[in-house]
């Protein structure tokens, strides 16, 4: 089989670059979040709130992922937000051999938060090892709770699940209970926290689980226990 | 660049191997319609649908991708319908090899519509072309209206537009004269039709546009002129 011979090799290959941005990250103190979900379900509006609420307490930069343009660029900055776009210029997720395009141009010294919000995509992206840190997923209520079964990869490889657009759940048929079960199945130790980006609801725990992933400020403050614990992808 | 020449040799088998469905269904005198979306925009929503109302006027057959399980041929069989459940066991979309393993055991005298649920993702399956009639894709308003300009190839292949979940337009930010205008550029002829899977509304429209693109239906009833147009992935 050809074809899964090359894929193999791709991402191996992308693994080993991977593994150096990871080294990088280490060595300039930097926590990097890989921020992943299907289109719509609100990674730009958790990245424009996380910038707006932390950005006078941890040093954030953040790295856009779209395939054609700029608009949720143009959001984070207007949040008030230090950005790169990533185009992929049609292909489905980011890559470490994207990644490398943009990190050199990252003045280290001033950051201790990189956000990476990945292509809309529930499928690819979950393939590519980014050297992050902690991949970030969320889920939209009106997407639906039978999603773990339907894409378990992406789920399987979370470390955290944002529940997001709670506001909707009302008007939305979401099953919660049916979501634990199958995740129970996928991945039973995923964590999960619900927000509305939109109300802003729950999000202060969303902020607390981030400022504890981030060891230098974890360390200065009074929040739980941070640990920093190994990237699953 | 060898990745790119061996992807461009993968779609020229798999577009000639589409062209052989697509006279297949000629001949057989079946209009088969790809059904793309995003995860959770309603695709299996629109068929189960479809599936009830229309199973009495027209032989319909459906043809399930998903990455795993079945969760929703399950739901397709409890509207009535017959279906097929291909697993892509992992791919990000449905080609033409894989239909070539369901294709065979389909009974083409009892059908007049094939209607094929592709893996929820708004980016790869607009890659590879089924052999299909008509791409049918569809946009739920939670997901926002700035898709089109964020993820152009699957807009620029579509026939058929349909927004799903206008019931949840009152608690979305969905701006429609956004949406209209991105799509004057990416598509610029493409049709439009507002639907709630949910409340029905908007759904008469789209049985319609169905029936009309089924000639040997279209040609017995009073509708509009149901010209068969080429497919244009």
């Amino acid at each position: 089989m050809p074809r899964i011979q090359i894929l193999n090799r791709v991402l191996a290959s992308n693994d080993a670059l991977a593994e150096e941005h990871r080294k990088q990250f280490d060595n300039e103190k930097i926590t990097a979040i890989n921020i992943m979900s299907a289109p719509g379900s609100g990674k730009t509006a958790l990245i424009e709130k996380t910038v707006a609420e932390l950005k006078k307490k941890v040093g954030i930069f953040v790295i856009e992922g779209d395939i054609k343009g700029d608009l949720d660029a143009q959001r984070v900055i207007k949040a008030g937000g230090k950005v790169y776009q990533i185009n992929t210029d049609g292909a489905c997720h980011l890559d470490a051999f994207m990644l490398s395009q943009v990190l050199p141009k990252i003045d280290y010294k001033k950051i201790d938060l990189l956000l990476i919000e990945n292509v809309g995509n529930l499928v690819c992206p979950a393939e590519f090892n980014l050297g992050t840190h902690y991949n970030v997923m969320l889920l939209s209520t009106p997407e639906g709770a039978d999603k773990p079964a339907k894409y378990p990869l992406m789920f399987s490889k979370a470390d955290l699940l944002i529940i997001n657009k709670i506001d909707l759940k009302p008007y939305v048929n979401f099953d919660f209970k049916a979501l634990e079960k199958s995740l129970k199945i996928i991945r039973p130790s995923l964590e999960i926290i619900k927000v509305s980006c939109k109300t802003g609801k729950g999000l202060p725990d969303w902020y607390k689980w981030l400022l504890n992933r981030i060891p230098q400020i974890a360390n200065r403050t009074p929040l739980n226990s941070g640990k920093r614990r190994a990237h699953s992808g």
